[in-house]
């Protein structure tokens, strides 16, 4: 939340929200369970993401998907494509963590729906990933099933950035990064509105970091650890302005400027997806009627979501990085706070 | 409509509308320009749909693309993709008539819309096309832009199928083609509903013909002229449910398996497009306020839609084939009705 | 392979290869685990494709993937689509053993490359998956991390079709379905090379049920089960044609019209995916040279592949129906065989 | 060229080619056509791309698209997509231009072949677009097809950047903008190669102005007109490095992250393309073989490719403005020039 840092990302348009996180947006939840183990060279850990605290399975969350590179191993993606919904909670990990947290994302989700695999069909997961190799023993599957469910269980409004919970190994730009998380205020036909975003950033290399236009990396190349553009950045937005699942998927497009603005130029091989939802147009898993009522943005007008978004996913990536502290296993990488004499 | 023919299509589960035809969708409406000169080797024309019968730039239609196979030059698909509208007449001709339909179709609507490219933005316009130069001197450019008027100006309720308008030239499976339609009526909520295909048909080779799953093309292969599967087809879907963008373009994907009933593989050379529109969500080009009320479907039970949209397109083409006559223009092509003793 | 059913497969254009199996495509093999038993209501197992005998990680085959509905579960076919790589053996099983089974091929690649994860990145594992939950008490996660490896192990030329590995409990347009397999010969400048297709099937409502042109499903419909249009069925094509990754998304497309060829109009609820891979154009995952050679085939002519492609799946699918036998678990689902007096 | 200007654009990472242009690339050829008549409020024109200089549908370029935004009304990207090749020179011109340029580039390449529409099939023409109505009479289709077969004609290795051809009334980012471009060198495998790029610029709101990082638009805006983020910008990327048609969709993509480098959220009104070619794989309209050598990039060093195309595109976007004079035609817009006070 607020950063412990004397750099600060101020050259925004938009207002930001009251905890300038995700969870601005009511009703959405973010926990997180953090792995270290220094012996074992364990950095890793699981964010889980609520897009509502009630059963999202019952009362599904409209979404669509941007793959921005799509050099990555998230699951549930395709079928957000195709139905325009989501209907679990949002699973962060580390890459070879997936399976565990598929396992586990499906039994607790059985557990909460006697109805699925049994007289309805079965639960689309969505688990997300970047990989954690240099600073977690990624090979040893440090990821376990009890660790998802107490993430979920963990859910909050306030939580912590930086390198916690599927943060905990992850680098960006050079740096250590991790979870970061920004939101916005639009104001619409006289409402005030949220977008929020939350980022598990794990992409770039250290000579292209850019920060509120200054383009540091190119001052610094030779202070940090250089490192190729592999790596990935998992991108979720949430809002309760009522789009429609096409219009979520050209906000979750978006997001690919504020990569750009911090300085990817979509490397191979990063993973490089990006989420959006809305808790404004709630799908039931079961409906009395064929057809429905639902809302959307007047298009002509929607820049200014567009232009949030931007902002709060930029800030979302930078706040990732001013949230970590160094961190050395095997490898020693440095926290961007550690770079104030350059800025 | 009525096919005068011998050959008719009966095996449909879902009930035809009243006119069998596209414009069976209440509002939309149909209109054919015809250029034939046996001299100068011409056959060919302008058909237009119009998705109703008021200014379509001010109040568009919401709709969805489905690309079967991009080997074609239809104009202004990606607008509708990202949009999610269509906001002109949709106009099918040859496929070197496009430039000059675009002209036409971009004169007609600016001077409807004084609007347009001064105090709003310009207009995208959809021209679609197949390659009718087996029958048609091509090269000729023979489409004039008036011709795209009167078709919008002929357009009506009641229209010619087959060797008429942008089909008049055009061969399908080996046989004489060009326009066909055809329209299922699909209760909803205790409340009937239309569904309209029209589809100019130009595509896949004779051996392949499959008729209400006969494959009879294997049986007639040497007794009709061979063709490699070059041409293409273009799909137009109707429909007065109210769908989002997401299930429009769904239900526009449906229309391969129709290709597939009739025949085709989707051959390399044969452009497949399938557009889709609904009549019961239109979108104002002003609005006054940024959250607009829509309705979509509920996706469990939408097979119901997906099953009488294939139906539909399926005899569309059928019906193309039923209502073309036999023409020689250098070349001779026979109407399937010349076929009846192998049936 | 031989199909053990007074029901044939006949009305191809395309010669059938020595098994007629994906097998006939060199190097390509396929393994089964089976898991049944009556008391718990298991009825599931899991298949592997290997795309070659080789480590298919130092050594990718080309690929391409078409969603032709995405409402499923599958790992790996996003990175597939941006990479135009597979670096794993393709494992098949049902929905909720995907995650058991994405860790069980984490563990053996991992094992087979000391490289992943230490000094090269992640490995893309591809798991497909469908629903049997009619015949399967999918919520017990019966499938178990060794029954991965072993169909791995178990993978040959000469495999069995039918009710076998991930087919054990899926059914098909109101049958019996599973696993089915065929395969195709092209000649090609003056060299034969191979199709093969193999599917996982466990879609489509009984009334649907086409059989090599004939709707066989309406005369039967109140014969059978009735169903709703939910399942999936997962399609892998292989050749040894050289193939670019463009044109492989092109084949694995035109697995959509056999679907349509036995009765498909690609429902809701059918997570419909296809996978098309080559073995002529392995793309090494170390190179010492940044311009690679590679090949592709002459899109003019690639008729030949598409039709035979659309025939080797359609036949797959018909054979899965044909080497499936009745099964009764809580709920009973006839064979197709046993319909003889019917056809 | 040159830049006759006290900014430039110095931040670059990878060389710069001979004359810092698109036709740095060998074989790629640029002509322009620039309309003006005060009096009738006419400032607008045609810009050519020749892919090379010999017959451009008997020997297509491979080439890839991004539909980075597809709110535009482009011609032909459909076919580049399925085919992965481009067959004719690619115009860029106004909107409303599009039709005639279409038309007359089809009398063109008709024209030069012989065969199409007679003996082969017909041809996927390119034409680009951007919205000058600012600062053109749009609705006046001042256009003609003379127009276009001058520019082709016009094409040289050497031409003009700014308010020329097609950009001659474009605007962009608050200030004059029209056609710019941008070269640089890559050294692979002990050869240089060249990445080519020119943008027809017309997007963007002047308050989101950034050069080279510096957010300079937020201190101006107040002092150059405002705009809503509408116009789009057309990117072509050539190059002589042998990348396949999934690579090259690759690299329009990361065009993007250039966008948003100067300032772009990417607007809902802005229709944003981005086509890339290269002149290292071409393909023959009739090949003798069906197997057919082609090369490609092995991708996990494309980073270069990726990165040097990101520069390429920001500095010809930048390069636009910088080669714009003041213009005033009913109304007035700034040469980024007169800012320099501000940088």
């Amino acid at each position: 939340m607020g950063l412990e840092s004397n750099i600060s990302f101020s050259s925004h348009k938009w207002k930001k929200g009251k905890y300038n996180l995700i969870t601005d947006v009511p009703n959405v939840f973010v926990g997180h369970v953090t792995l270290k183990d220094d012996v074992r060279k364990i950095n890793t850990g699981v964010t889980a993401i609520l897009p509502h605290n009630g059963n999202i399975f019952q009362e599904k969350v409209m979404a669509g998907v941007s793959i921005i590179n799509g050099f990555g191993k998230s699951v549930g993606l395709m079928q957000i494509d195709e139905l325009g919904t989501i209907e679990t909670p949002i699973i962060m990990t580390n890459t070879f963590g997936v399976g565990t947290a598929l396992n586990s994302l499906v039994k607790y989700m059985i557990s909460q729906n006697e109805d699925i695999g049994m007289t309805t069909g079965t639960v689309n997961c969505v688990v997300t990933e970047c990989n954690d190799a240099r600073l977690n023993d990624i090979r040893g599957l440090h990821v376990k099933e009890e660790d998802v469910l107490n993430a979920i269980s963990n859910a909050d409004v306030v939580f912590e950035e930086g390198d916690v919970g599927a943060g905990t190994g992850m680098c960006c730009l050079g740096f250590k990064g991790g979870i970061g998380s920004s939101s916005r205020v639009i104001p619409i036909d006289g409402k005030d509105y949220n977008i929020g975003a939350l980022v598990l950033s794990n992409f770039g290399s250290s000579g292209n970091l850019v920060l509120e236009g200054d383009r540091i990396g190119r001052r610094i190349e030779d202070k940090v650890c250089s490192k190729k553009d592999e790596g990935s950045i998992v991108i979720v937005i949430a809002t309760d302005i009522p789009l429609s699942e096409r219009q979520l998927k050209r906000v979750a497009k978006r997001a690919t400027i504020s990569l750009g603005r911090v300085g990817s130029y979509i490397g191979n091989g990063s993973g490089d997806i990006s989420i959006a939802f809305t808790t404004a147009n709630n799908q039931k898993h079961y409906s009395d009627t064929n057809i429905i009522d639902i809302k959307m943005f007047y298009d002509e007008n929607i820049d200014c979501v567009f232009e949030a978004t931007v902002e709060a996913v930029e800030e979302s990536i930078v706040s990732s990085l001013l949230h970590s502290k160094n961190m050395t296993s095997g490898f020693r990488i440095e926290s961007i706070n550690s770079l104030k004499e350059y800025l």
